[in-house]
């Protein structure tokens, strides 16, 4: 896995390059041979599996089980919520056939025609309608609910234009598919589910979300409501990061899946589904990452401190190993993961660069000088800063720093955010601000109509009515009818 | 979800159909809608977790990263290797259109015609294809070896014929794919993972395993060598439980995957796979289960204990309450999984069949006389048998418990596979002893044409050629010639 630490594009001159290199040499992710799906390697996956293990937490905390549901799903099943066929039926991938054969003229193998599936099969673009289909034969008393699941799973949806972890053709998600008794229970567990999601972006992905509502043109399709957690990427676009839809009883209809309530009456059972994707991938390598590389926030970091010896001689080497030994071991009874890089095949100068690439948070530097001094060089990757550190106590300078780090990052994130979000009064200003970028506080009369007529004229899309906030009414700035309360608009990924 | 605790069909009236409700009616899995694919429900997924869990430490423990590689294979891929696509690529499912359209006629969505893949893609029945494709692209030096991935992953195989857990049309596995560069490494680390299964199968699900190797008629495709462990159900039929595959340079050689070696040599690189997957849920089931529902061992237990008061009003409950909480929170505290079933809405006697069926491996009920007298109801799952224990020290005997349980169930295993294992010389006893089931040890000539009359004329097949045991050299039971030990013969799951 050959590393090329020269050459990332800066920030400055071509973000949309910069991201695309930066996901290749930090060694996260590579196009596939599969038009539109990525590799998720090694060093990638690792940062995925730190992100999936605290949402998992958080999930069964709420009383969340995980349970696995089937990849594919029975065309007819799509057709059945009629809204939701509108929305996610058509770009996908259709499996036709059951069993390839030796071609006959001797050129490998082609598909048997003769093994034709009655109904073809659809690649889950996402899991309602297979979920609701079984949740049927779960669900008939009060006694039955709520049923609250979770999985972990793959899903395709065929992308036009693909761009690692941000879209991609198949990708990496949770999709929770809650089933309720009443209507105000499977909005609680709605909104439960949108802060939870808000809960884990601020605390551990150090990236400020804004909690907002959808316009009905940006709902997910066959949910009556649809809440987000948007962030703002340090180019100035919006990234639409963890959703969460109240679906009512359209898919309860849909499937028909009724229960017995307490009062004896059967009643369609109320569903929310919510999920979070590798998208959050791309959001957390946009959100803090600079011109040498990623920076990862402590709480998702593979690797939280790494060592690198300092030596001319294997004597110098054997003395630094030694004072190093105690101070891993103390790192990782703090539950810190550290690595002591003393490999000697690469010089100090490439590993520097190499940590630095791949966002580690904290580098320990120490030479033969250090250990006579009883010191030690650390660099915080967030400042680049280097400070002289007594080896005596490090590791709970260390512990502190990391806690740190977490906190300067997101406060940074939140700076950016601040700076580039403003208020709009006219359509013509709107337009010019746009242009900059960032988050434009708006009003908005409420319509389709002018939502599309923004988006056809400026590129920027509703991205949410925020739940906190100003809600003083106004005037929609394109048709001056009423409008409740500002919205953000912004230009998206 | 209902459970349904009475009509469990005995083991010794219909074995079969024995395990099929006990999958349904302990809320492990149920079939789905799609033809052999299941739906495995929260309590079923739960122990698969921690099996996952467990594996997943043992695996990074011995240095291998995860990692994740597409679901859809180009057809191409399949046909690099020989015998790889003579083994796998026929019953697959294929992708063949990447849209559907509404119907002209108005019958919901139909596939489009006009969105025809160029090539088509198979969804991964196992991935060394797309894996080694992949590979050519990280490894160029001995430097970059060895590369040690693991992927957590669904696959698909169209099986006519499906049984829950033990072969469905998808089912969850986790495949590792090792890149060395040399073949003494590349076996070290084939026989490494099957020991490492054979050790877990043994430590976690309590299930005793053979090690062996495969015959050539058995081996996956592709592979030079096979190692499989080979536990024994309670019927007397073998099930195969994993497997690690020493694949040579077959698949570095179909994908050109070379690197210059230490003496700046280019040599293709060697490599192995290994896997286990949900089939291990269907030999958990079948180990150690009987009438009253599942037993299952304490180390992969969802719950270890379950608690049930036993009371005649609020203020007895509420006593038992108080006498509970503070045992609760000494179990967690020892990382002990504990469930107190204080619902009223169920009867004692409702809960502790319900917890049988479910194998809890420790059950304690708890009365208003138990309080006064200081003690506890204890009932162990696997003998069924009670016995009063005081509340005093009560974690502490229940962890001790816990661990007894554990190795009993493994012992009780153990018993059983020795004593349904039997060593013939002739093929007539042979004949008359595979009809009673179980591991028949016998000497075989070493060839395929002997194996595939064996199975023709028995329906029995060479499990393995165990790696311990007796190495004394034989004759074949069929053809008289030469045999170099006794290898395993048993009809098979």
């Amino acid at each position: 896995m050959a590393i090329e630490l020269k050459g990332l594009t800066k920030r400055s001159e071509n973000y949309s390059q910069w991201y695309n290199e930066l996901v290749t040499k930090a060694d996260l992710a590579e196009q596939s041979a599969v038009r539109g799906c990525m590799v998720i390697k090694p060093y990638g996956y690792a940062i995925w599996e730190k992100m999936q293990q605290q949402l998992d937490r958080m999930f069964k905390a709420t009383g969340v089980q995980n349970a696995y549901f089937p990849l594919l799903i029975p065309k007819s099943f799509l057709c059945r919520e009629a809204e939701h066929v509108e929305g996610f039926a058509k770009e996908c991938a259709v499996v036709t056939h059951y069993r390839l054969k030796n071609d006959p003229d001797g050129n490998g193998v082609i598909v048997d025609p003769d093994a034709r599936l009655e109904e073809e099969l659809i690649v889950r673009p996402t899991s309602e309608t297979i979920i609701w289909g079984t949740y049927k034969n779960w669900i008939h008393s009060y006694r039955d609910l709520p049923v609250l699941c979770n999985q972990w799973a793959n899903v395709m949806r065929w992308e036009m234009r693909t761009r690692m972890f941000l879209r991609t053709a198949e990708f990496l998600w949770q999709e929770g598919h809650c089933a309720h008794a009443t209507a105000e229970e499977s909005e609680a567990r709605t909104v439960q589910m949108i802060n939870l999601y808000a809960d884990f972006a601020r605390k551990y992905m150090a990236m400020p979300v804004i909690i907002g509502v959808k316009s009905a043109n940006e709902r997910f399709a066959g949910a009556l409501n649809t809440y987000t957690i948007e962030a703002m990427m340090q180019d100035g676009k919006a990234l639409q990061s963890g959703t969460s839809h109240n679906l009512g009883q359209n898919f309860a209809k849909a499937f028909d899946v009724t229960f017995v309530n307490k009062e004896n009456q059967p009643e369609y059972v109320w569903a929310n589904s919510w999920g979070v994707s590798t998208r959050l991938m791309g959001a957390l390598i946009m959100s803090h990452s600079d011109d040498n590389g990623l920076v990862l926030p402590p709480h998702l970091a593979p690797i939280q401190v790494v060592i690198v010896p300092i030596f001319k001689n294997n004597d110098q080497l054997q003395k630094i190993n030694e004072t190093v030994a105690p101070i891993v071991a103390e790192l990782e009874k703090r539950g810190i993961s550290v690595k002591y890089d003393n490999s000697e095949t690469k010089r100090p100068g490439f590993k520097f660069a190499d940590y630095e690439l791949k966002g580690v948070p904290v580098r320990l530097a120490i030479g033969a000088r250090d250990i006579e001094n009883g010191t030690v060089e650390v660099m915080r990757r967030d400042t680049l800063e280097k400070q002289v550190e007594p080896l005596d106590g490090i590791t709970g300078f260390i512990a502190n720093l990391l806690e740190e780090i977490q906190e300067n990052i997101y406060k940074k994130a939140l700076d950016h955010r601040n700076e580039m979000t403003r208020t709009v009064d006219t359509y013509e200003e709107f337009k010019a601000e746009i242009e900059k970028g960032g988050f434009i506080l708006a009003h908005w009369d409420g319509t389709t109509e002018t939502e599309l007529k923004i988006k056809e004229e400026t590129k920027a899309t509703l991205r949410c009515i925020p739940l906190d906030g100003d809600k003083t009414p106004g005037k929609c700035m394109v048709t001056g009818r009423p409008s409740a309360q500002r919205v953000i608009f912004a230009r998206n990924y």
